[in-house]
């Protein structure tokens, strides 16, 4: 979709120098792009990359000077640059119109442009928002609600009774809504405890390929709106969300613990039950969380069991300085005539 | 399904207090709770909630009073309250009948009662067992043999010639069967080690969503009765998973080790290849254990290595204070005059 | 396929001992072997096992005698029985022909020999290479190009505009070219970074079960030949992976890091973004390089963060002693009287 840069300069509330009429066509890295196509730089860092690029186009930050290209001046680039994006680059469909393979229960209803895929299961009850698309093979159980212009790529799986929001995009193999893992042992071995809980997924959601979400076992397991959740994570039952959280690939979260909104949590990470990650708080890779405990707004923790990020450095210190020490240690208790 | 506490107390051999004719028709957390809903309370803890919900007959155990409500005391609540979800909550069903788009070889043979949902594949020589379900997508691999009343969800995939027993539970995206990951270094790359071996698993195995389990090598990868594996968990090939064996979320199981009956294995664990976890050991969230080790009948361990929880603590509570004894040491050697 | 020992002997360029008209049919371990299968034997410490064998033919190193068998010698027996079992071991078929039930986009190009399985979905532009197999649902994006003798296993699938070479072997449930997890922190919430760069594979990759490797946001991610990928692994965007490199199972690779040639990861090894694993570099199982680190050629790294493995081995002694330590430096400072 072409634009040109004052048409770009108005919605990025940039200011523009250069050409205005300057059409742009497309996004691209430096490396990789075209003359028409948009880049942007936003450190000195990268100033050289930026100005050997063919693109004639460029969002920068303010101290950034390209020679012989029309620049959109803007305080946060990448920002810009991903806002420009949604203008410039036409999205993929998921699916176009109904396929005539997919097996829709008459009793489904769907809004107005709902696309849906060839081989697609729309089961009883399902009931799908104006504009959303529906890949194939995807299964929507028994009584699914979802929201508006949502984007289900191919295979997804949703169990029975789901409710989704507007907007929300789940990538291919996601399952949501699956039990959870719950069991009391009995004299016959394991007895299954039931998992007939709710699954609730408010509007903005992203959930990357491959992830699991688990249903609640008797309450409901709830990811609120603007959570963005990687590839292969698993998130148990009974488990929320909240908003704007950011959940990078192959966490586990497991069963009652709450990450509240703005929390960031990097990858593999280990979050055991009944845990809190407060506000904002930020759990590096491979953190774990033990069971129960809480992560406090402001802290950055790291390491197994999950510490301070500036405790965690400090230990690690001495850690490696660990054989040191106890050369230091033998030789003082030769001093004093200890050995 | 309509029960009076008369009815459930005799099967799940509970004492009966209150009203024998009261209506009990479902399970229910204390806070959603409707009236006719069963709750439970296990701990004087939670007899607050309990008392509080609308629910007016509760599993309790021996020490709990709830004022207004039908009671049946048992001395495992949560156990008793498992039993009897079985019996009031209807399961939802995975597939119901044949579906017409199912893909069925002429030589699958299907006991009575067996239901396949749309677009499922089932291939040469399958053989499915008395009453079992499977879900949309599902594909069963040439010559799968698979038990009675087994429920297999949507999008399972069984790679050939694997056996299960009776009553398993296949979670969505489950790969059963898949190869091993198996190379020789040659003078040409990597060399493929075959994976021809066998795929067994017992009765009442339960598999979460999207976890993978390999075929053997050249022997046999079994999973044994009873066993419960949560989502997102990997067993390589040649490994044996002893009966009632619980493994969380994302662990991973190299290839032939053996985790014996009972063990029970937390999340993101990481075993390598040739080790044992012995009956009944626990291997706690995140433990690591290295190449060929044995963990124990008795033990619980924690850590990369694993080793004894109390060995991880007592290591770890001076891990956290080595700051200090790097700091007492500096004044031990001052004053020694050796710095 | 039935071979004799003297045809395998010159496909294997091994040294023949004993019958040269044997028939070997098959390939086994040694316990489950019957009278024509091949089996292998490289230690010493296995040669029982082998002789016990009810194989009568076997591919042993110089130094193993077996009586009644006839044995081809070579100098890496495991090598030349993987390479015999290509011989003898007819490959399961992923798909026979092209399925009836198959939507394929007229526009899709398909080599001689193409096999397409039941339910299987080649969108428009698709081009497939002679001979390549594609399974039951298998889900190839619009553009995708994938080369000769592919095995896409049921239920693979593939985002828009994939590269694959020849030969690679995709398992079940694995997802090629999916976006990336990037995005701005705007004054709305997050806005997600456009995911619109290129994915290429080589040839003769294989990739395990439920694995996902994401596209790259504005570059290219790049897995180069001869890779081999293990069950649930994570790979970001904007990653390359070098030639030969292995990679085992639930390990995580994020953003634009770089995995050099003949490196060998571990399982559940997390590497952050912009890292380099530098040529046959090996990282132990559940390692973590944090962001931006260098492992560096002919180190074998274990821990978090990671370290060489021979630090982790001292650091970690002392580790294990720190209680002992921390009762030596007590007794110091009672003798020097500073308790």
């Amino acid at each position: 979709m072409k634009r040109t840069a004052r048409e770009l300069a108005a919605v990025l509330r940039a200011e523009l120098e250069g050409d205005p009429e300057r059409v742009v066509s497309g996004i691209a890295g430096p490396a990789e792009a075209h003359a028409e196509d948009l880049i942007y730089c936003e450190s000195a860092r990268h100033m050289e990359r930026a100005q050997a690029s063919a693109a004639r186009t460029a969002v920068v930050e303010p101290g950034i000077r390209l020679e012989g290209k029309t620049l959109l001046r803007v305080a946060e680039p990448k920002l810009a640059f991903a806002q420009a994006a949604a203008l410039l680059v036409e999205r993929e469909r998921v699916a176009e119109g109904i396929h005539a393979t997919a097996v829709i229960s008459p009793s489904a209803r769907t809004g107005k442009n709902v696309a849906i895929g060839p081989y697609a299961v729309i089961e009883d009850g399902v009931e799908i928002g104006e504009g959303t698309e529906i890949g194939a093979f995807a299964y929507l159980g028994c009584g699914t609600k979802m929201g508006e212009r949502c984007r289900v790529y191919p295979r997804v799986t949703i169990y029975p009774g789901a409710r989704l929001g507007d907007r929300v995009i789940l990538h291919a193999g996601v399952v949501i809504g699956s039990d959870g893992f719950g069991y009391v042992r009995g004299p016959e071995g394991q007895c299954k405890f039931p998992q007939v809980g709710g699954m609730e997924i408010g509007d903005d959601v992203e959930i990357g390929a491959n992830s699991t979400i688990d249903r609640g076992s008797l309450g409901v397991t709830r990811i609120q709106t603007g959570v963005k959740i990687d590839n292969l994570v698993q998130i148990a039952h009974n488990v929320e969300i909240g908003r704007d959280a950011v959940i990078a690939a192959q966490t586990g979260i497991s069963g009652s613990s709450v990450v509240e909104r703005d929390a960031v949590i990097g990858g593999q990470v280990g979050i055991a039950d009944h845990c809190r990650i407060e506000r904002g708080a930020i759990c590096g890779a491979q953190a774990g969380i033990p069971s129960g405990k809480t992560i406090r707004s402001g802290w950055m923790v790291w390491g197994t069991p999950a510490r301070p990020m500036e405790k965690f450095k400090a230990q690690y210190a001495w850690q490696a300085r660990l054989p040191e020490l106890a050369e230091r240690l033998k030789r003082l208790e030769e001093k004093a005539g200890m050995r």
